[in-house]
């Protein structure tokens, strides 16, 4: 067995350190982060510009990401078997709740969103396709953090962090919400991620029953919840319809 | 100065493969159609699946393309200076044209569709952003390629592909049309790259008056255009005064 190979791990730390700065960095600034030699970086920035997955802007000489990943990052979206099978799904579940609807998969322990219906009225919305979602403060994240034990894991460690004063930010705490999770089959957020907003969610299954995947509904919180803030049964249960017609079409329902 | 690292080189190979195929591939179907010894390959195939970039199906043992390239191409939206300048101008065209607005750069001879506000009806729309148009068949293509020498040449050799009736396939009418566009300032397409369909679009200027991208709209012939299918002149304004409102913004407007 071949083992990894350098350069390629070192020019996918570069693309993330890039993406993760959202603007210009120099090859100084990218070699110090990284630990790399001045030398070695400019040679993997080179190459990376010449494949355009970054680009230099002439004035300042520093690096972004460049456009041949958009190209990528989109066609990903076509082979995409769980965005695929659930496109339907979720442009129906927008239709009957009247609420946005996000499909989101697990990447590196936060929610990827790879699927967003927008909610079926006029006003502007911004599409959050390839955003990055914590696990801790979403109901897409609780969906999915109550079913990956990798994800539980990746989290355990990590500093919770508190995006509104309802945030889940206690490591046990959030290990009860998941058990919940678990025991009735559908996640919620209630002001946990932006105030004012709530979320309703449910785990997608895959082959052998394995979750690959969620989806869910996001909207005003009076309009999702209750009067004591408690998700609509009638939104539960359309979000949990949706969750298990997907599931039967990748072949991994069990009902 | 240090060469180009042919690791990486032969990595974005492998990825532009697969985003070709739209599928997935196996290690030595890639490793044919690359012309690399096959455990060059697998080396790099499973460093590529160690950062995200590709996914491999457990099943079939077969590559594709993977998650983290989806962020990646999303974050590079975020840091694109003429998407982040044009936003606004974009929807603007929308609701006085009534039609879909995209906005396009050059990438390997294509059209990278980085912006795409949808029609302003309630009808189910695409996202197009992160597809790759032809630059021979439409609007926002022609635009391009009328002020980008690199550009013409890199489809000089290249057979232009027939999407209906009406598209030049003809280089020396492309040659023609390229000019008329530098004449007038805008470009058209009508039922060129799909039938039913015409488009009008206006290149944007950065900083030095380059061009660096184009705006334009599409939508049904008979919407756009007149009865003897030469685009409405009040249409044409619309999309030449975005452009030239974006322009202006990236400090690249003459006017």
């Amino acid at each position: 067995m071949p083992g990894p190979v350098q350069s390629i791990e070192r020019a996918a730390a570069i693309l993330r350190l890039l993406a993760a700065s959202q603007g210009r960095l120099g090859a100084g600034e990218i070699a110090g982060s990284l630990g790399l030699a001045r030398g070695t970086a400019h040679g993997i920035l080179r190459t990376l510009e010449r494949v355009g997955f970054v680009e230099r802007d002439d004035g300042s000489g520093k690096y972004q990401l460049g456009a041949a990943l958009l190209h990528l990052g989109t066609s990903y979206l076509d082979v995409n078997e769980l965005r695929s099978r659930a496109i339907n799904w979720a442009d129906a579940l927008a239709s009957r709740s009247g609420e946005a609807v996000r499909i989101g998969t697990l990447l590196e322990g936060r929610v990827l969103v790879v699927h967003h219906v927008f909610r079926p009225d006029d006003t502007l919305q911004a599409m959050d396709v390839g955003t990055l979602l914590p696990l801790h403060a979403t109901a897409l994240g609780k969906a999915l953090l109550a079913h990956d034990a990798n994800a539980a894991a990746s989290i355990r460690d990590t500093v919770l962090e508190p995006y509104c004063r309802r945030t889940i930010t206690e490591p046990r705490a959030l290990a009860r919400a998941a058990t919940r999770v678990r025991e009735s089959g559908w996640a919620a957020e209630v002001e946990e991620l932006s105030i004012g907003e709530a979320g309703i969610a449910a785990p997608i299954r895959g082959h052998g029953g394995l979750v690959v995947g969620a989806i869910g509904i996001s909207g005003a919180v009076e309009r999702v919840c209750d009067a004591s803030r408690v998700p609509e049964p009638r939104l539960v249960a359309f979000v949990r319809d949706a969750a298990r017609a997907v599931s039967r079409d990748l072949g991994g329902s069990r009902w």
